[in-house]
């Protein structure tokens, strides 16, 4: 029985939510603790799951409560943006048909399948019949979804809300007219060495250095934990619990580090949604770019400058005596900031970054558009790394083969991590400004002030405002990469003194 | 959409399992991983699962389905049973109306959290209010379940079909009768050392000799893993993915090895059940009796023998060289077989624990009668500890709040206890007759042979035939107490020399 009220609307988003919590411990389940013969089922239970949550959604008698409590417009403010976010996603349910969602899936499944085969054997062919099926339903999806100017800016929308190609094409000329010369620049500088962070470093040290680290940022373990897994990952099962997991690799300091901040800033935001509004819009994130602004600032802004480690790197070097007691902090600061053109979007410097995604957003959008076909990607991707990064894969792992995003049809996905890193430099810049003396209290381990004002500005939202207007609200303007611009120009000229 | 057919039948019944299963996980995960601000949310995950799959389980449709299936009558033995089981469940659950349902989950909670609260205080006074709750409400279901003899039998026979008070009360006479005074014969010799077991035993080594215990015994890893929690417990996903966890106790050797032991058994039974008729009564275990009765088996019948120490004894030496390097393997083959009245019903040795199971049978058989009253029970219980057992507890945490089973209103379910010991006694005898050489074969380690048998004659029928005829096909009789009886007379006799 559904109640005819805002409760009976909120107990039903609620019950969604419990089935989507449930699905997101089945996947972290998965991720973590299965055993290997376990797979078959657990598919299926995922499937039975998500199947329930689409009838739930689309049940004709929640879409006539929503629209019966809109009708009324009795409410506050929270009350209407909730039932006109949720009216919103019921029609995009909608549009998205069963017979759809059932094609995508099994599509998805075979395109997850013909990767994995395809990256054993190296051999990107193996991959293209699947991919192009793949390719074939996000256009599908699009003209379901519709759109104004471009079927790019429908996927586009899935995941950042409003964003569109005109908008992120604006963005990336600035990557490419400023911040590809920029490295160009810096590469013809003196390198920096970095060949300490490649020592041996003992796993359960690096681990337990990780778990302070999580400390210091203010996570609760109290409403969360940290893993072990192969793909680092945070996943929410409500505010009060937020789970991560890290990578360790023994030979490479780096990795546990950043992948650990950068999960930290996540689960920091999800930890920091209203709990009392779980299961409502209120209480949800509120974009994967502002989601991506939370990890990459933490991440970045403040892991990867010299304030914080004035504090940490003296507890890091007594972890690691023999690796790190003859490297000085100013050595440390430069080796952990190095920028150098690779082939791996995920292990890139926070610059050379920035062109990975462009060179995956142009490709997106000319694939949407026809322009070019999945049987000349290979091609069109290493010409692409030649022309802007000066690199070439030796094979298809470390090219076209290296993201796990097209095999799951997430077209439209990779613009969100730049998006959230300008954000992230926007957001920082208006901090310096609200917390007096924040470098300083950063190099006394201080992070408190700093998350108090993101829990205030940005996660107390949940998604009562559109992402820009969130921003906007903060920082007095809409998306303006200049500040991400300033901010590598002044780091980094420090850094490599030119 | 529901089809009219046995597989439409078998895809419901798939669907209810993929929830019961995946509420399997919530809980599991719960016990080991969950942070505890997740525990409010967590509750209502669970709360929702359950109300869908009750709401499956009593579909009309479904029960017109499976009526249409069983009046086709063109169905072979597995699935005319299957249909039968499901239409005796669907009975069942149509006589607990969702009204009592409710009633009885809030009890069941208040229950727990009282009992807790009582175990924390030491005064079962607080545990009252809400153990009548319990009580009464087991009456109620007792009535509206229906029986012919005894309220009780509706409960008994929630855990072990068909079990009867009147049978029970024949199998606990003999414990009267004959092992009460058999303890009191032992405890006349001079006893056992067991002295070395409680000397420190590193937590790491305990665990890591804990797996390859479960190893030796045939447990599938890549089906199932082992961790810790407070109470051991045994749960399954599926036969793929069945999970065990165990305790280790820095000071009592013994905690380790016949928990993970016993929940090993657990775990082989679940692994052999067929994973082709998961959801199934047929993929489903066929009593708490006989799953006791895998456990026990393990845990006593080989696992505090002769022979497999035989083998395992050397090895365990090595790992706890300095504890164990000058006790004799007869030394400790009659240290894990002392036997000694004692409080605690889970710490008992083989031979008084069901002294305990017997205690709490009579209890439950006088509350269902309305003999006693609940305000009665903690000094009917300390008399009966001291007249079966000769100890009286110095505390109710040792005494009558020490089993959280009424707490959740789990009447009835105690018996399953010894029902499986001495159904594992019977099995065993068998064993010996169909293995050739199986002491000699368990003195080499090996179990291959013993698990085979249990997965021919045992595991691989789920529910297809009663417990009791599941036994009487194998060793030619139904439930037969004097296997048990012979077993332990032939073993203490010569433990305790007399």
């Amino acid at each position: 029985m559904m109640e005819n009220t805002y409760e009976g609307y909120k107990a039903h988003l609620q019950k969604i939510a419990h089935l989507n919590s449930t699905m997101a411990l089945l996947s972290w389940d998965q991720e973590t603790n299965m055993p290997k013969k376990g797979a078959a089922i657990r598919a299926q239970q995922l499937s039975t799951l998500s199947t329930m949550v689409h009838e739930l959604f689309t049940d004709l008698r929640f879409e006539n409560l929503v629209n019966h409590l809109l009708a009324k417009s009795c409410f506050g403010f929270k009350e209407m943006r909730n039932l006109q976010l949720t009216k919103e996603s019921i029609e995009e349910n909608k549009k998205l048909n069963s017979d759809f969602i059932k094609r995508a899936a099994i599509a998805r499944s075979e395109a997850f399948q013909s990767w994995e085969q395809a990256r054993r054997e190296e051999r990107f062919s193996v991959f293209i019949p699947s991919l192009q099926k793949i390719v074939d339903l996000e256009k599908e999806k699009a003209e379901l979804l519709g759109y104004n100017d471009h079927p790019y800016d429908a996927l586009l929308n899935l995941y950042e809300k409003d964003s569109t190609v005109h908008q992120l094409k604006q963005v990336f000329t600035q990557v490419k007219n400023h911040i590809v010369p920029f490295i160009q620049e810096i590469s013809a500088n003196e390198q920096v060495d970095d060949s300490f962070l490649y020592q041996y470093y003992n796993k359960d040290a690096q681990f337990d250095f990780s778990l302070e680290l999580l400390n210091f940022m203010g996570y609760d373990f109290d409403a969360g934990r940290q893993d072990l897994s192969t793909h680092p990952f945070t996943i929410n099962f409500s505010a009060h619990d937020v789970r991560l997991t890290t990578r360790v690799n023994e030979y490479n300091l780096s990795e546990v580090i950043w992948s650990t901040i950068h999960e930290g800033g996540h689960g920091l935001y999800e930890q920091g949604l209203p709990i009392n509004h779980y299961g409502l819009p209120s209480g949800e994130y509120v974009s994967l770019g502002i989601h991506e602004s939370q990890s990459r600032i933490w991440e970045n802004n403040i892991g990867r400058a010299l304030p914080w480690w004035k504090f940490l790197y003296p507890k890091l070097q007594k972890v690691f005596p023999e690796q790190l007691g003859d490297v000085s902090l100013d050595q440390f600061y430069k080796a952990i900031n190095k920028v150098q053109p690779s082939l791996i979007r995920t292990s890139a410097d926070e610059l050379t970054y920035h062109v990975h995604v462009m060179i995956r957003f142009e490709i997106e959008c000319s694939l949407m558009e026809g322009v070019i076909e999945v049987t000349d990607l290979e091609e069109v991707w290493n010409e692409k790394y030649q022309d802007y990064l000066g690199v070439t894969p030796d094979k298809p792992t470390e090219g076209i083969l290296q993201d796990i995003h097209w095999s799951h049809g997430s077209l439209g996905y990779f613009p969100t991590y730049s998006v959230g890193s300008f954000y992230a430099a926007q957001l920082y810049a208006q901090a310096e400004k609200d917390i007096p003396n924040l470098d300083e209290k950063l190099a006394q381990g201080k992070t408190n002030d700093f998350l108090t004002l993101m829990r205030k500005k940005i996660h107390q939202y949940g998604k009562l405002y559109p992402a820009d207007q969130l921003v906007e609200r903060f920082s007095g303007e809409s998306l303006n990469i200049k500040y991400f611009m300033d901010y590598v120009h002044e780091k980094y000229l420090k850094i490599y003194g030119f």
